[in-house]
């Protein structure tokens, strides 16, 4: 049974609406390792509406953006020769995200799956594509940077 | 008593999680002119959270956003010599989002202000700074474009 890296973050670091485990209230999304990149997969709730019956850029974005900080965990750790579970997982943050929304995207199933553009010990990029019903709608950009305390 | 643009959004483009007024679930954010600029000042719910007592880097991107596509309404009716409450209000949709984390946002009143770097018939693009409590935590650079239909 794969195992999300959203479920192995630190306590502390489980609160986050966009990811957190803890946030009652939040999105709840999970990250796997898929090949040599990673994916999520989610299904937001239909008020998280823009115009129409299109998702709102915020929830594109939130999406990307947690799924980044995931990916980034989840690239380090393969850097590192390290497999999702092992403890404790690496933590990151987001320096900077660019979205581009290439098309409206339809409420429902949504996919996204991440690539790593750099991968350093400090410094992680990951880009996005995000698929609705199979085509691509957004693409994201992250410069996400290793929480070391 | 001025009037925010969200305010005088048409009907079907007022049902938006982040801005829309017919929204229930959503955040309501309220955009006005401010000199030459534009203004949102929200609060957003404890919940959004993300590590610690820190806003989750999806609200953040969300308020900017929003706040971007209201600006961009204001700054084209502005160049065409009209003033917010003259309808129909012009819809602007984001292409692309920039969101730069410049330090870590405290959960608490954030005010956006807002700049416009072009500003096109069909295009604007604007600049944003959030400060929570004074202090700069983030900068955002969207690009909208005008939906004629």
């Amino acid at each position: 049974m794969p195992i999300a890296i959203q479920d192995t973050y630190p306590d502390d670091f489980a609160h986050c609406y966009g990811c957190g485990r803890h946030n009652e209230q939040g999105h709840h999304i999970k990250t796997y390792r898929s090949g040599e990149g990673t994916v999520t997969e989610h299904e937001p709730d239909s008020y998280y509406r823009g115009a129409g019956e299109f998702a709102y850029g915020g929830i594109i974005a939130s999406l990307i953006d947690c799924h980044s900080a995931g990916s980034a965990a989840i690239f380090w750790m393969q850097a590192n020769g390290r497999v999702i579970g092992d403890e404790p997982a690496p933590r990151f943050v987001t320096a900077r995200l660019e979205v581009d929304f290439v098309a409206p995207t339809p409420l429902g199933a949504l996919r996204l799956e991440g690539t790593a553009e750099e991968s350093g010990d400090r410094k992680v990029i990951v880009t996005t594509t995000l698929l609705a019903a199979g085509d691509i709608t957004a693409r994201g950009r992250a410069v996400l940077v290793r929480v070391t305390d």
